[in-house]
């Protein structure tokens, strides 16, 4: 006799959510809503005109007014949380949600959440880590704001697996599905086993840009990413914004993910070529509210 | 036998400037900088290039950073603290210095500051406005800023006697001038005199466009008040920004001091047509780092 989870775990995911087993699915995922109005704006138009089916907000931006007045008044838009542990532009920074003194651990001598990931990794107590992912949901819960899910913002949330369990608890307590990925937690020699139920669900491929992908081209990049799909449930995280004057000034300075960056991924997935390229490869595109509401919430 | 206050303050400002005594003495004065990129990159182009003689930083704000490294790196520009106990617009808000639960009583309850000076004044705590002032100045001196003045964001910090008093107290002891204005004392009905020393410097007058002279035309009021201007030291307050999208968005559904009301302050202030009036009106531009140097660190 098999367990509930590895039960749970061998259906394929398509089964799990009704579809045919071989079915490719798809979450196009828009990161980093609420840093800048570029973004919002942007990943608004890209999940209403385009193709991104799916996105996930950064509480402690300034820009998070904003984007959760959105969320409360488009319910079915899906929109989960970028759990956010880093302040990581030159020019404009943000605070932690949770009181300073009670999260000191995440910051940097300016009372800002850490650069880099290294410098979160160095320091980051793991009980204030849940004090301030904990604050962040709640945050969100109190400007009306009901998440399709939670991630990571640069990762730090799932850079270990004392904060992957953290997030997958706090997923667990709140039934907000969590991004569990294989990629990653491979890359990262992560276990993840002992914390997930038959109430997770883990994602088979995470596809993402890389600098070098970027310099050869973006339309390319995703061209071959979207023709070479394969069954199972992917998750492709882009960061769509438009290259105006305040995204050139935010991304000043930093190699990867500036502002000509996030315009090339909000062109495509706004893109015809985008569209038909998914009809044509039959890829069927899922958000996490599916997820969330077929299966954490049933 | 009169006091030395009494005495400093019979002489006029031109004369403890070392002006003569009917010199017209003004500060064309930058509000806002560092609550956005806009205000940033226009006001700091207004005083490059423009006749802006001094500005000053709001610390809480997103854009902070970026006009700290401009003051550190740019010494002898005229940069004070705008002192900031409130986040007003809809979409875009900020957080405090001080740790929030130190400050707890100049907090919404989402954690950022007041929108209004009314609520601001509903529960505001004297010793935490002190303390959120203090973090302020002490942020700024860790940034690498020599504040040059301190005056108030939205007048907060000015709008009771207690307040001024904390104001004028934090001046001293950091010897950065505050703006007292005879103006804004008279109108909120503030005795200043227990407060002041020989030390300090009584504004004569502040000009500032209200939203009556926006609708009616910001050049036709400013070209008026500079053909007006009296002998004594003037201050005349603006705000300049570019009315680009970020600016735009920032300041959506705000009656007054709107993105389009910042572009025509910086077209007015970085147009010929000012400069020309200035000289034909044989008005002295002066500064608050000349006011600090010559009379507050004297």
């Amino acid at each position: 006799m098999i367990s509930v989870v590895a039960w749970a775990q061998q259906k394929t995911i398509q089964e799990r959510l009704g579809y045919p087993k071989d079915t490719k699915l798809l979450i196009v995922h828009a990161d980093d809503l609420g840093v800048s109005h570029s973004e919002n704006v942007a990943s608004i138009y890209a999940m209403e005109k385009g193709v991104v089916s799916s996105a996930s907000i950064m509480v402690p931006c300034p820009w998070f007014s904003e984007i959760a007045a959105y969320a409360k008044a488009n319910p079915n838009t899906d929109l989960g949380l970028h759990m956010t542990l880093n302040s990581e532009w030159k020019s404009y920074k943000w605070r932690p949600v949770a009181p300073h003194d009670e999260v000191s651990s995440l910051l940097d001598e300016y009372g800002y959440l850490n650069e880099t990931v290294e410098a979160f990794l160095k320091n980051a107590k793991l009980e204030e880590v849940e004090k301030e992912l904990r604050s962040q949901i709640e945050r969100a819960k109190q400007f009306g704001v009901d998440p399709t899910h939670l991630d990571a913002h640069m990762g730090a949330a799932f850079s270990t697996a004392k904060f992957l369990e953290v997030l997958i608890k706090l997923g667990h307590e709140y039934k907000i599905p969590v991004l569990i990925s294989k990629d990653f937690s491979r890359a990262l020699n992560i276990d993840y086993t002992a914390f997930v139920t038959d109430k997770d669900v883990i994602v088979d491929r995470v596809i993402i840009a890389s600098g070098r992908d970027y310099h050869a081209g973006m339309e390319s990049f995703y061209t071959q990413q979207l023709q070479a799909l394969q069954p199972g449930l992917t998750v492709l995280l882009l960061h769509a914004a438009y290259d105006n004057d305040e995204m050139k000034a935010i991304t000043v300075d930093h190699v990867d993910y500036g502002a000509s960056w996030r315009q090339q991924d909000f062109n495509f997935f706004t893109s015809d070529k985008c569209k038909k390229l998914i009809a044509d490869e039959k890829i069927k595109l899922v958000t996490w509210k599916e997820i969330r509401d077929k299966i954490v919430r049933k």
